[in-house]
């Protein structure tokens, strides 16, 4: 186990800085260890097993899989022979394969604690995936240099999940260390493929939000550098995403072109009339056509092609807008070539506002603890997010909910093969959890 | 009267050869007035009024206008408003108002003669309509500088079909001075709007073919030069032409940019997949979209596009295969943008195969004629020409039929602004089509 | 003269409620009668010589036609043919013949009035011209049934600029008459050509803004309601206006189809491409083409194609980039097909911020004048204007400018070919005006 | 080795029959040896070094790889990684290693029959490659149910070209044991990549033909039926396969969608454009883009796009003309999205007549021989060889050429993944080319 060497180390015997630099170490370590077995959504096989043993040695009660998955509403994972490659990967990569078993095919986890007080609900959510990126082996790149750089080629932390979920292992830690000073109920989510906004709906749908009073999720990184901090944060776009099939049939192009139907032409004109899409001027609207494959030989009218498409709005009304021009679209193309088409949906994020009474007491309580430079009011995502989901569901609810921006330098942008961030961010991070979770019961005494 | 300077010439007193320079000077007068009062599809009323006015004057039995069409057939006629402006043009340009009043605002006519003795009814078909052209001005294009350009500015005889008027009503007073030599009845169809092919159909529905036996059209020039005539062709394109409107929705391409439906994207989405359908492995097959307008403002979203396409195909099976696709794509590219749309057929013509009996007894009798230099077996023609359809309904109906080639040396291309053509041609073509409707009584004594 | 049954109204004699309802119904008056005449732009020689003429009549010092128009400056006018028939119709239509002349085949015009006292010169800009709209004959459509519905088929005043004229004309009479008053020189500028943004620019290039320290104008009408006045407005998008003309090369579409140049499948990949140029992150961009026409007849590969497109931006900025987009795909779209291509500029307009001292000293005075019933801060715009270009040139100089909005009740929206609106706002305005402009003195003695 | 069994077989003691259904036996276990084994253009290292052992061990003069194939100019072959891995493959599945050392990463062979009396030099061409074609499992397929369905997911022999190999190496045994009524020279060439027309270049451009007066090759199956042949073919198109690779930029489809340099809509532009290239009046032409694979994410503008495209025409002139076409329309699709662009020419064929001399004397022969029921005079293809090439290099230097059809039985048409032929064919094949070769010599004794 990656941690064994700081086994003898004795908390209780420590001093406070002693206890910080241990716990640094511990989550940098975890990040490095997450960041070299890289699972992208719906894979993390071994990122799973590795969270569910440190929560459990810690005396979480932790559930997992298709404990905390409902599969009829999972998007965009793979067919069942690839994940089946995936958990083999995982068992070789040192997962451990009696919980991998328990898993039953699905990745995901949640950790509870129960401080025996009375109190609120408060949810905690990190995302877990990779990104499908095949990591620099530049010897500028610092996982390179020392020696964590993804071992799974077309695989790669490269959104910052890793330290995401580093930072929730160690406040497991810091938080079970600390319980004493706890009231109500922490529920640590680890959720599967952020990436694509397609993990989130199913643990909804399983369920795990059914109790939760306070919601706190975030990411490290955006546009926030190092020591400055948002407690909450505005532009979320929504999206849908799509995965569309188009079928037709092959001829030989130079004997008998008139026999085909010309899959490539239905996507042809599918992806230049989607890309037409007006502008809309209530807001904001996007539409991507990012991946077209069709066609199986030179010589052959293309039978099939896939499409790989999103689109986004500054609100879901301005989304549903761009999806519904966009079906209508790819419905019309197919007929015209007398295809077939099929459409999946792959991934869904809504925008949200966060509650500004929870956002202002954790800025405040940044201000206070004193580790931040500066906490700037709110932050700009311009982005899709599917903790979008889980905070909707939370105030529908009634309950309060926010996402944070944790500062920090990182090199080359985020999904970028060079990514990298500054590790200094991740205690920083785990500080400012602890002393938000500790504040959330003051804010509320009625939850 | 153009001709009444020869009024005093007569004919019983002349040698053969002062008769044939009498009607060449004539006909070659008739020809520059049709060319100088040039007139297209559907408006052809100073034309009909002057064929009718010659053809009456030379003891025919005369149908024209609405007795020889029939309104549901016609195909790409003008609106009421531009007919009624081209009569009052006609009947300015020296048109007889009382003929034109008669012809209840259609054009077309068929002279009748009947020999009085028994025989075969022989139908010889002379097109009559110009083109939509504006016609050179240049000063060497001979219709310019001898004094018969167009006076119609944008109609223009760019074809020759002022040639084949001039032949048909040269020939009729040949055949009306040489009747003693004639048997059964010879009809001449003098017919409208034969470019875009919209004209034979509403004359064949009339019924004016339904007691011929034999049937004769051509055309001069084309590839053959001077001295060269050929007795069949073949290459008929069958092609059918349409008008299609779409009718989406306007709305401020600044401020509401969404609001519309944009009526040029779906003729463009229409446009590029119509040139994309493939050609066919079994013959030819041609498509176009000669011409697309759309939009009323650069600042608003276009609301309605117009596009005018004509398919056509070396059999009416490929040119009905290129309609269908044409058709599925236009009702798709409409869906796909929420615009209705509305097809009108505006022209068709199918593909034949000229009788070989006959062409042979016109083959024969040209070469036995001796005007000729040469006479070919066949010419490829590879265009379209609604005669085919007349050909079709005499052939249906059990007679024969042909289509011939009178070779001429052309000044620019059939349809090009400066197109002329040598006038020599025209006593050659009217001594061809006399020779042979004296000879085919002989060909079948039993019809 | 429309206005002489009022010639015997003694001014001096009425009390100030009379003087109001005298100047209402005057300018009442001549919008109507602009409304009746209405001409579109570079061709209000009517209107032109109408201003002139009532200007002359008050004493002012006027300029007009190619005195205050700089004509390679000029953009989006007719050919000289088209010019001298609207001049031939606009004599005819009660011109003054004398006063076209002097015009020199161009529109506009400036009237000085010099008050004799120091103070700064303040420049009001009044937009003359009409849409290229037909008029609504419908019995509901006031301008149909009051009888002064336009007398130029496929021209009408669908935008108010003649309400702006009228309020022009009856406020150079206010003004002349309180001249006593005033202070400085107050220039008025009778625009033409603004539909499209093709007339500021030839007039600023001309140097009339050359001496002008203050700058108002504005627009009755748009999202404003009766009653409700907005001193500045924002949201002036950044537009380019272009025509493109792609020329190729025609052929016979069954015979040579191989021959064309085809013109109409380039400006067919220029549109859908334009039309997929991306939004920017940065604000909003807008980009059409509103009008597309190719192509002579069904039969021919089309030989020409023209376009009718413009690009917009929220800065000028944002529209470069649009443009240069724009450029680039019609570029290659023509290279692509063998075509060439000709661009022309055809309008432009900036975008720009009202001044807010200026603006400031506005809407206090109409506050104070109490005949509106609310004075919004700002009004957002969402669309072009040239004006843009006339502030910019006077803030640049040192000088100050804003563009107010007049509250209007409206039937249909801008451009409808039902448009109306409630008269009762040229009164308003024109007090507007020229309270304002008393007060302006005021607000910079040092200017 | 496959055939072993049969080496204790003494041929001279065996009937004509006998020894037929000996080597029918023998052709018919390389057949299914190499459907196998089937291995894609350029990677036939076990099929090659298989050939080079049989060959070698009858006495032939062999060379390989390197020793027959120019690198330079070679079409369409895989990186040296991928090579490496089929080799690896290769000699995992029997292939000699010491062979295939040999043959310097290049496949392909000749085999060189001296028959020390003097007489023309005749070449014989058997195509070796199978196709990227994923062999049908289903029950009714006869490789599958008998055992022989290739062992490479992904290869399969779907064209014949394994019966091709098979009739070769069986007639180099007959021709070898039958050298006695042999003259000249006999060059058997086993050419790689045919499909794809990649591999005829490189063994010509090494000079393989030099010495060549007359060349032979011909295909199974095509429309002949079982017991048909067609002595010469005509309908060869002219082929131009290339591939292109644009390169543009990616951005954040939701965050910046305006700093991506979209290589999809490059791709897609120029797809359709490629695909509305008109028809030619000159004769057939064909273009089709088979393959487009373009994008790397969903939510990323896609910075690559790649095409697999091929042009055809029924003369070498209208292959020229719509591949200048392609070309043009790639180069303006890139440069209109800022994109780079690459085009590899990945194959190439022309059209070539057969020579009718030595047509008619094989035609003769196999009339004489009687084993095939018709021989039909001529065949048309409608397809594309690589053989054109050879056939057109022997001409040149004043040879004679000819391609035959050997008429068969197919399962599914060619390329389909269910192909399979009559077996019957073989051994009719391999007499056919063996009575003709005796034959030649008599044709011309000057060569």
């Amino acid at each position: 186990m990656k941690n064994s060497e700081k086994e003898g180390f004795d908390k209780g015997s420590q001093s406070s800085g002693e206890y910080d630099a241990f716990l640094e170490e511990k989550i940098i370590a975890y990040r490095r260890e997450f960041h070299r077995y890289a699972e992208s959504g719906w894979r993390e096989f071994r990122t799973t097993a590795r969270i569910v043993e440190v929560l459990e040695s810690l005396g979480y009660h932790v559930l997992s899989g298709k404990e905390v998955i409902h599969p009829p509403s999972v998007m965009g994972r793979d067919s069942e022979e690839v994940i089946a490659q995936h958990i083999k990967r995982a068992i070789e990569q040192g997962g451990s394969s009696s919980i991998i078993n328990k898993m039953g095919r699905y990745t995901g986890a949640v950790g509870i604690l129960e401080t025996g007080r009375p109190g609120p609900t408060i949810a905690l959510r990190f995302d877990i995936d990779a990104n499908d990126v095949l990591e620099s082996n530049e010897e500028n790149h610092r996982p390179q240099v020392e020696g964590f750089r993804s071992l799974n080629e077309g695989m790669m932390h490269a959104c910052g999940h890793d330290g995401h979920t580093a930072i929730g292992l160690g406040l497991a830690e810091y938080l079970m260390d600390n319980k004493k000073e706890l009231k109500g109920k922490i529920k640590f989510i680890f959720q599967p493929a952020e990436e694509g906004v397609r993990g989130a709906k199913a643990m909804i749908d399983k369920g795990i939000l059914a109790d939760v009073d306070f919601f706190l999720s975030g990411h490290i990184g955006f546009q926030l550098p190092n020591g400055k901090f948002a407690p909450k944060t505005k532009g979320f776009l929504s999206t849908t995403k799509i995965d569309v099939e188009f079928t037709g049939e092959g001829a030989h192009a130079g004997s008998d072109p008139e026999k085909g139907k010309n899959a490539l032409l239905a996507a042809v004109t599918a992806t230049s009339n989607i890309h037409s899409i007006p502008p809309h001027s209530e807001g904001v609207t996007r539409v991507n056509v990012g991946v077209l494959k069709a066609g199986v030989a030179r010589n052959v009218i293309p039978p099939k092609a896939v499409m790989e498409i999103e689109t986004r709005g500054e609100t879901e009304a301005l989304n549903a807008l761009m999806y519904e021009k966009t079906i209508k679209i790819i419905e019309h193309a197919a007929a015209m070539h007398n295809n077939y088409y099929q459409i999946s949906k792959m991934g869904e994020a809504g925008t949200v506002s966060c509650d500004h009474e929870l956002a202002e007491i954790v800025g405040n309580t940044v201000k206070d603890l004193g580790i931040m430079d500066e906490v700037v009011d709110i932050q700009y995502l311009g982005g899709s997010e599917d903790a979008t989901l889980m905070i909707k569901e939370v105030q529908n609810r009634g309950g309060m909910a926010t996402y944070m921006i944790f500062g920090s330098a990182i090199g080359a942008g985020h999904h970028h093969e060079a990514f990298d961030f500054d590790e200094c961010v991740l205690i920083k991070g785990l500080k400012i959890y602890a002393e938000v979770i500790k504040k959330i019961p003051t804010l509320r005494n009625d939850v």
